[in-house]
Formats: C-alpha cells, structure tokens, sequence
C-alpha cells in the first residue's frame, strides 16, 4: 500500500516561476461557482501578490449553457467539461458540482493530467478518498477541499498541517446548518418538526429535497473525510453510523429542555481502544443531548461549530458559517491560492495521508451514553427490576429522576459511558419487562 | 521593496529525497523546550509517516548546561548554540528561549545558513517581523511562528492559507490567558486585582514578574503578528497601543456587571478607512466591556478565543487552550512537520506576505465606543450641558442611564461608535465641567 502521507519525490515540480499565469477550469456554477467566479475577479489584484502570478479562468463548464449565458462571459462558457479540463493553458480545476459519479469522472480525468483539484464536494470525497487521493499522488499535484466540511470554517488546513505534530482523540460537531437550523428553532420556539423545515426551505437554509441534510447524509461525509484526516486512516461515508432528526418530536425537544440539555446532530469521530484492547477509528452522525452549559448548545439557527481534541493541544473549538455562497467560495479561494502557489513555485500540498489505516469499529463497539425516558408502573420494586437490568450488562447509572403520574411513574435514566452494544442490549430486554409501559425517548449524551 | 507574498523561485530547493532523516537543534530547553523534546520521541513514528523521513534531535542549546544534565541526554546538550545551528547535518533550527537580541541573532544566523526556522517567540516575531521574512526569503527557506499566538490554536496557519483567498475585516480576541485568568476571577469571585494576581502566580498562570502579562505587552506583541498577516502589512509591536489591567478595581467589574457587561483585556486588529477615506490598519489592546451575551464573554480562566471577520466568509471564531508547554509545543511539533516535508520534499510554505503595506493610523483615527460613567450634580440641566459637549464633538449617545445618589446624580453614557480622538477630547471637556463632580470610569465597548 502506497503511503500517502507524503507527496512522491521523484517526479516533483520546480513550478513554472515568478508572475506565470495561473490557469483556472471552473467546473459547476451554481451558488458556489458563481461566488468563486466573482471573488476571483473582485479580488484579483491582491490573489495575484498572494500567488506570485495572476489567476486566468479560462472557462466555465456547465450542463446546461442557456442557464448561464446571462452571468458567464460567452467565451469563457462551455458544456465540454472534458475538453476544458484537458486545454494545456489549465493548471486547476475547480469543482462545484456536486454529485458523485459524474464529477468523480471529471476529478480522476483532471488528476491524471496533471492538474490541481479544488473541490468543495464532500459527497465526492468521502465517497472515493484514498482512489482520489492515490490520483493525485500518481501525478504529484494537489487535491485540496477545505469547502468540503463547514465551508470556510478552517478545519480541514489545520487538521492536516497545524496538528500534524499532535494525535488526536476525537473530533466532534455541528457540521450541517440546515437540521441545525430546524433543532435550533424547534427548540427556542416550540415548532414542530415539519414546520420548522418548512420554514427552512422557505429562507433558503434547506433544499428542495431535504433528504441529505435531514437523514444526515451530508453530516456523514462530513465526518468520514473528517475522521480520515484526523486519524490517518481511509473512513467513508458508508463507514458512518447515521441518524437523522426526522423523529425528534417537540416532546423530545421539551423534555431535553427540562433536564438542562438540548438535543443537536452531532458528528464524532474518535479513536479509541475496543474491548479487547485494539486501537480502532468510529465515526457517527445521530441527535445528541448536549447539556446547556456546554458551547455546542449555543450554536445557533444555521451555524457550524467543530470540537477537535488532541493529546497536546487539548480542546480546540472552530465556529462558524459551514455553508452558503461566499463562505463555501472562501474556503474554495483559500485553496486555489495553495495550489496556485504550487504551480508557480514549485512544491506540494501534504497528500492524503491513510498511513494509519487503523479498523473501523463497528458502531456496537463504541462508547457512549443512554438518556432514556420510559413509563412504569407505579408500584415497590420496579426501581431494583430496571436497575438490575443495566447492573446484568454492567452498566452504572449517574441519574435517576421518578416523576409522579396519575397511575404511573415517569422515570428518566440517564447511564454512564458503556458500549453501545450493551446499552441496546438493555433498551431490548427493557421493552419486555412487564413493569415498564413504554419507552418514551433513548437519545445518546455528549458532555 | 521585496514582495514577501512570494518565496522567490530561482533558488528553488528540491528536497533531500523520501526517507532522509531531518536534522532538529532546540535552542532552549524550558517548559516548552521540554514537551516538545518529550512529544518528537513520544510521537517519532507518526511524525515519520506525515513527514516522509524520520527527525533527528541533533542537538539541545542551552545557557546553563548544569541546570539541564538530568533531563537531556548528555551527547545532546550544548551551550553553543551558534556552533549547533551551523553543524552541517542540522536542517530546521527550533526556537524556544524568548527575549528578543539573542534569539534574534539565533534566528538570522540560522535563516543565512539555510535552515528553516520554527520559533515561538512572539516578541522577536513582532519586533522584527520584516527582517526575519527577508532573511527567510534571501535564504528561500522557512520560517513558521504558528506557537507564537494563542499556542495550539490553529491561527496564525489559517489566517495564511485557509483565508488566502479572502479579505480580511478585522481579527480580534482574548489572545493572553494570565490577564484572562484575573479578570475572570474578579468577575466570578469578587476579588480585587492584587488578590487574582496573587492566586495566577500560586497557580503558575503568572510568572514572578507579571509586566508582560498585566501591562498587555504580550497581547500587544500578538496584536502585532495577527494585524501583520491578516493585512499583509507590517505591524510592529510598538504600532499597538496597549493598556494593561492593573488599573481595573472590583467596582469597575461590579458596574460592568450590573450592567449587563464583563470586562475582557482584547486584543483588536482592524482595517478601515479614516476620516480622509483612506484604507489604514491598526491593532490595540485594552480592557474592554463586552455584553455578557457575546462569545468572549464566556472565555473563563486562561483559555484564549480569536475572532476573525472576513469579507466572504463572514465570521470566524477559534477557541482554545492558548498557553502551557504541551499545546505550545503542540503548535511548534506541527510547524516542524510542516518545515521538515519541505526539507524532504522540496518546496516552500508561504512566505512573509507584506505587499499591501497600508499606513498605519494613529490610536485617535480608531474607531471606537466608550462607556463613560460619572458623578454629576443633581439638578436640572445638567444632562442637557453634558449631552451638548457630545453633540458639539459630532458624537451620539446609544443609552443614558442616571441613578439617583443622596447629594449628586450618577451619570452611565454609551456613546455610539467615534473616533478615538473625539472621544477623548469629549471627556477632557466633562472633566472641566462644573456640573461633573468626577469621572468613574471610561472603558471602551465592543458588541
């Protein structure tokens, strides 16, 4: 297995030098291309100081050109995504498309010949990372996408250059804007579900098909590319444990409310040891209880915010705009300046680094913890008949709260960390037990 | 004048090839010098990966070498610092000692002799901070500084390159974690400042001479760097109006609190333009109400947060743990990676960027707003004369709050945002006011 922490040597590129011209292939404009197109115009005086030489699109690729033809230059549109890639006067190619076969296609075609990838696609990345990256080494160019995971929000740069001198241990978030924004509201208003995603879609924050964000799709490639920079090792977006917020009631949200928490989507990536002591990577997408106190809960409407801990840097937190036009087409800027750079000067971005290739662990193995709200009847030893439960597959307990019904009790459990597996295990047999009515809500706690 | 946004390609360095291993001096072997001796043989076989050849600890220079002989393996330890730099199999020379002359000699010695340079020093940073990107360009070698502000927090990286392609508003923030640590506990516990201080330094938050720290030159040295970067112009410590917080009492903390604010030293780089309408930078540091509301505000302890405002991505925050040896040597290992792919790979990071070169304003150009609290005599008019010299001065006020004493009236202005300079003329004319018994206190305000 090739070690991708390290761009390959021996076919390494001087640069083409000072005040060369940089040759840019826009591939997608929609919300993001039309952005990068207009910044790299806007800002073109200071990009070319920062590169060394000046930024030349040299054409826009589209599907459909009658879409575009009032905000594109004629002579810079084309529907020959292939044939613009592949014109010698191209040194990058910027894709926002979207999707992942097709500009799947597209990457592989611009990285074999030799061109530098700027991709904001997170679906594309965490769906092909070590084959892209593995492309890109062949051909000893850049593969850049910070724009893939909470747009400009930095995280993707200093997970693989500020910390490369550090191990980490986790990497944790908000990572999609659009549930968010949805939870947030649910929340401070009392709306349920389905109103707070129309409202959504009706500013903008969702799409017309909510599918990726709601289900947490999106989220899920966040955190597979985020868990595979942090841990060195290829994790993809099927490797992810996924949840959505579709369920979340406004009893849900109310209740969280009342014990101190409030339930966000959370990605969290870790590396841990399993039970027989192996060192293994996990990562997963589901609604988490986060205490009030706790700054993921003041992250508000569409906002992003990512909690990364390492061994000696401690707790970091990056916060943020993680979506939208201009913040995704900063973040896209950022990167064809880097690549850029290297085209003028010669040198290379660190590549996809996968040395670590530690095993994934099933999402059984990991731990976490069980807030779990059921009905039960009202009577001496229901209590010890649940507690025992959870002492039989060795799990403690750190709450237990009992409210009074009319011909019931409400009893709110809340665990210490255990293994998945385990705290499923007990949800089981709780279900059986004679004693318990109903489960109300199991949400997993993040402190 | 060079351009410093560019390495300059002519002596372009190829690298020394996959697997060769990079020679490391340490000058300096304190707190930080320690970790990062401890963190580059606890994590050698990562860093090996990430880098593409192993590091090797050359050699440790220190000025005491007897203070040092149990923790540093004997063949290391050198009290000949320029002799270790200039040994021919040392290749990123590390800087750790602070202070500004000799360290300052060091680090040029070592730039002229082709080594990249990693340094945590940010008072040489901010003093010198042009020569030392000349002498990096001259020799087309690194220098990397990431540790110098707010240590682990990723800052000084992102704001290079992830944010290369945008413009850059402002940046501004709690960059000092002693001063952080004192206010928060005046705040919290009602202490006054020689009683926080005292506990800072039983804790090792301050050291035996507090100056640095309390008097805001560290801060203002940080200001310097982040305003450098962020502007790509030059900006020195000595540009940075600093103000310290030994003057704030427990009442001031009080007011600040009863009204709704806390008191935070800020740390505050911006880009505007003056009242002639010309684009200037200017970088301050000074106690300042923040409404408790915002997201400095719930900074507690010594941790450190950074705001940057960009024109496309909007706004930023980085928060962390922003001293201590580990996550300070926790930033100088990445830079060390990042300086040693360049060794072994070829290439360069970017350089001292410094081609905008904006004028610098003067501290009364600023914009600013001030919160003025004051004893005024109780009868009528006196607002009205008070409110007059404002007007006279072009300045409006955003809240009037007037409580009622037993012989006088206490007067609490907000005034809305002014130039630094007015500001300061309006409260020298309330100081010959008759009307005005004394001024309490004025702290500036940021939202």
């Amino acid at each position: 297995m090739t070690d991708h922490g390290k761009p390959s040597s021996p076919q390494y590129n001087p640069g083409k030098g000072e005040g060369s011209p940089v040759g840019i292939a826009l591939l997608g404009h929609g919300t993001v291309g039309a952005q990068v197109l207009r910044l790299m115009q806007e800002y073109s005086d200071e990009l070319e100081h920062r590169i060394g030489g000046p930024l030349e699109v040299k054409g826009v690729a589209v599907r459909n050109m009658e879409k575009h033809r009032d905000s594109v230059p004629a002579e810079l549109l084309t529907d020959d995504a292939f044939g613009l890639i592949n014109r010698d006067d191209v040194d990058i190619v910027v894709e926002v498309i979207g999707g992942i076969d097709y500009p799947r296609e597209l990457v592989l075609a611009a990285l074999k010949a030799g061109k530098s990838v700027v991709t904001a696609n997170k679906a594309l990345v965490a769906a092909h990372y070590q084959e892209l990256g593995d492309a890109s080494d062949e051909s000893n160019v850049d593969l850049y996408f910070e724009a893939a995971v909470a747009a400009a929000i930095p995280v993707v740069g200093p997970l693989r250059r500020s910390l490369a001198g550090d191990r980490i241990k986790s990497v944790m978030g908000i990572v999609n804007g659009t549930t968010n924004f949805i939870l947030d509201g649910m929340d401070s208003t009392g709306a349920d579900y389905d109103e707070m995603l129309a409202e959504a879609t009706r500013l903008g924050y969702a799409e017309a098909d909510p599918t990726a964000d709601v289900e947490g799709y999106d989220a899920a490639s966040k955190a597979a590319i985020l868990a595979s920079i942090a841990f060195h090792t290829p994790v993809y977006a099927s490797d992810v444990h996924r949840e959505g917020i579709t369920n979340i009631s406004p009893e849900d949200i109310k209740a969280a409310r009342a014990a101190g928490y409030v339930i966000k989507l959370l990605a969290i990536c870790e590396r841990f040891n399993n039970e027989e002591g192996q060192e293994v990577v996990a990562a997963r997408v589901h609604p988490t209880l986060v205490p009030r106190s706790h700054p993921l809960a003041s992250v508000s409407k569409s906002f992003n915010a990512i909690f990364v801990e390492a061994e000696a840097a401690g707790r970091l937190m990056f916060y943020g705009n993680g979506a939208g036009g201009a913040p995704t087409a900063s973040a896209v800027l950022g990167d064809i300046v880097g690549a850029a750079r290297n085209k003028v000067h010669g040198g290379r971005a660190p590549g996809q680094s996968t040395y670590a290739n530690l095993p994934i662990a099933d999402f059984g193995e990991v731990y976490t913890r069980y807030h779990v709200d059921m009905s039960v009847e009202d009577r001496i030893g229901v209590l010890a008949e649940i507690a025992k439960i959870f002492t039989n597959h060795g799990i403690s307990l750190r709450t237990v709260r009992q409210h009074q019904g009319e011909d019931h009790a409400r009893l709110i459990l809340v665990t210490h960390s255990a293994r998945e597996k385990d705290l499923e295990d007990v949800v089981e047999e709780l279900k059986q037990l004679e004693a318990v009515r109903g489960i109300e809500s199991v949400i997993r706690l993040e402190e």
